[in-house]
C-alpha cells in the first residue's frame, strides 16, 4: 500500500485540497492519501519545515510527502521533487525541505517542469500533485527533471553552545527550541523572557499551571506548562532567545 | 479502488463526520473515504456549491461526492442522489449541486426516501451516507428513488458582458469572481470597490503587498494580492460587483 | 479492510497527528487510517468522551479507535487498550472511554507498558499508536498488558427524573443534554436558562431563529434554534441545568 501525505496551508473550506486529491486519485488510482495537515499558518515556510521534520521519516519507504506552502507561486522559484533513502518529497524550492537536507540522509533533488497550461497560482494541483502521483506510481526521480544540486535551505544558526531560539510554538503553547535535548541533563534550568524555568522530566513532576523545561518529543528542549500554555504565560513566540543555565 | 469524498460544514470537533464515516465503512467496507473538507462556513450553501465546483470533476469515474451543508434539514427540502457521466453526488436539494447542472454534462437526479427512524436533524448519517454507500457499492441510481427533473439550482446572473460579482473569498483573501478568465486578456484592469486593479499574469509580476487581477485556478478572474489578502485590502467580500475596464 | 480512527485535540498545524500516522503506516501497513477529528477542545476529556460516544459503535468489527486527549501525559495515569465486542479502543485512562463502559457491551481493558524510550510528552506516538497498530494487525488484547478491572470513568449523575444538564455544545450551537429523548413526548417544553423552550419534532416546525427542543441525533433531548445558535441565544454552555416541564 503506497501512501501520499498532503501538508498545506490551504485550509479545507475552499476545495483546493480536494482538487489536489482528485488529481492524485485519478493519476495514482491505487494509492492511499493521508492528510498530514492543512491548517498551517498561511505562507509560513519555516513553520511548515518544522512540521514536516516531525513526521517525514516516520512513514514507510515509498511514501511521497506532498508539501504545498508556497507563497512564491507565480514567481521564479523552482518546483522540486526530492528523494532521500526511499522517501520522496514534492513541493516548492523555498526551504520547506530543509529538514531533509539536514537529516544526514543521502538525498537528490530534481527540478519539475511547469506545463504550459498550469495555473500560475495553483501549482499544488497542476505541478506538484501530478509529480507526486508519478513517484507514487513508481517513476524514477531522475525521469522527472534535471538535478538541482543546491536547493534553497534555511541557514543553520551559529549560536554558541547552550544558546538557541524558540523554533515553533504548537497548539498547546509549548515552546519548541533548537537546543539539543541531551544537553538538558547538565543544566539547572532554561533562561527565557527574563525568567529561569526549572528542568523536569515530565509534566507530572510539576504543579498544574507551573512552567517546566523538558526534552520534547522531537528530541530538543521544550519549555512547557502543565495544563497551560507556556507561550501565553511567558508572552513569547518563535524567535525568542533561550539559554541553558 | 472506489472513493467517497465528504464535504460538510460540521467541523471535526463533535464526531458527526466520524459517525458518517462509521456508517460508510460498515455499509461499503472496501471503499476509501476522502475528506474534501469540513470547515465550510456554517449553512452557506452558495459557498459549498462553489467549493464543490472546484473539485468534483477532478476525481475518477465511480467516485461518490457526499455533500452535507444542509440548513434545511428537518424541513420539506428533498434528499437527492445525482449521476453525471459516471460521477455521483448525494446531498440535500438546496442548490448545492448547481455546478453539476451547469457543467454541460448529462445528469439525472433521484429523490431519496427518508427512513421512518432517521433522525430529523442528521440526514448526513441516516439518509445521505447510506445512499452514498449503496452507489459506491455499485447500485444503479434509479434503484434509489424516483426521478427529480427539476432540482433546486442557483439562478445564473444576467450580468452585462464584462460585469459580474465576487463569488467567493478563499482562505488567502483572494476574491474569486464569475468573470470569464478569457476576457481578461483584452482588459486593462478590474474595477472593484472604487479602485482599478491592474491585470498581471502571475503574482511574481507585482511587488509584495500589491493588488493584481489574474486568471484564477478555476478559470475565472481573481483579484488577489501578493503575500497579502485582497479581501482585507479592499474590504469587500462575496457579492461585491466587479467590472472589466 | 481494517480501519484505525484517530481522535485527538492536536489540531493539524504541528505535525503531531502526521507523526502518529507515520507510525501506524509503518507498523500496520495494510490498515486504512480515518480521521475522526483533531480539533477537539484542548484537554477537554468530557467533550472527547461525548464525541467518541457519537461514533465508536458505528464502525465495523475490528476497527480500532485511537483517542488521544491526554492532559495527564507525563503523570501516573495509565495507558489503556480496551476491547468491547469486537471493537477496540486505545488511549489514556482518564475517563475518555466512559461511553464504552456505559454502553452495556461486554468489555475488557488492559494496561499498556510504556517503553523506556517513549517521549514523556507524546504517548500518542510512542505508546498508543504502536498498540493500535498491533491490535489492527490482529494481536489479542491480553497480549498487550495486564487487565485493568476498574478504569477511570465519569460518574453518572443522580439527577431526579426529568432533570439533567447540557452535556456538550456542538459547532452549530446545539445544546445536547443527557435527558432521554423518549421522555420528550410527554413534555410540553424544556426549562433552561430561565426560559421554557417548546417541543417540536423538526426544525421545519418552527420559524427561522426560533428555539425548539427535539430528540437529537444521539437520542437525547437537544435544545436548538432553526438557522441559529441556541447556545448564543440562551447564553449557556456545558453544565447548564435543564428540566422537562
Amino acid at each position: 500500500m503506497r501512501r501520499i501525505t498532503l501538508l498545506t496551508d490551504f485550509g479545507t473550506a475552499d476545495g483546493y485540497v480536494a482538487a489536489m486529491k482528485g488529481v492524485l486519485a485519478t493519476r495514482a488510482p491505487g494509492v492511499v492519501l493521508e492528510d498530514a495537515g492543512h491548517d498551517l499558518p498561511r505562507g509560513d515556510v519555516a513553520h511548515a519545515a518544522w512540521t514536516l521534520g516531525r513526521f517525514w521519516t516516520r512513514f514507510p519507504r515509498g511514501t511521497v510527502h506532498l508539501v504545498v506552502v508556497d507563497p512564491g507561486v507565480g514567481t521564479e522559484r523552482a518546483a522540486l521533487a526530492v528523494e532521500a533513502e526511499g522517501l520522496f518529497l514534492v513541493g516548492p524550492d523555498n526551504g520547506v525541505f530543509s529538514p531533509v537536507y539536514a537529516s544526514g540522509r543521502r538525498w537528490e533533488a530534481v527540478r519539475l517542469p511547469v506545463p504550459e497550461d498550469a495555473s500560475s497560482s495553483f501549482h499544488g494541483r497542476d505541478v506538484f500533485a501530478p509529480a507526486a502521483a508519478e513517484l507514487a506510481s513508481g517513476a524514477a526521480l531522475d525521469s522527472l527533471g534535471p538535478p538541482v544540486p543546491d536547493p534553497v535551505r534555511f541557514p543553520a544558526d551559529d549560536a554558541p553552545a547552550g544558546a538557541g531560539r524558540v523554533r515553533t510554538v504548537d497548539r498547546f503553547g509549548n515552546l519548541v527550541t533548537d537546543l539539543a535535548g541531551a544537553d538538558l541533563s547538565d543544566a539547572a534550568g532554561v533562561e527565557i523572557a527574563g525568567r529561569t524555568v526549572p528542568v523536569a522530566e515530565t509534566y507530572g513532576a510539576v504543579a498544574p499551571g507551573a512552567l517546566l523545561a523538558l526534552v520534547g518529543s522531537d528530541g530538543t528542549v521544550e519549555v512547557a506548562a502543565r495544563d497551560a500554555s507556556a507561550a501565553a504565560l511567558l508572552r513569547v513566540g518563535a524567535g525568542a532567545p533561550v539559554r541553558l543555565v
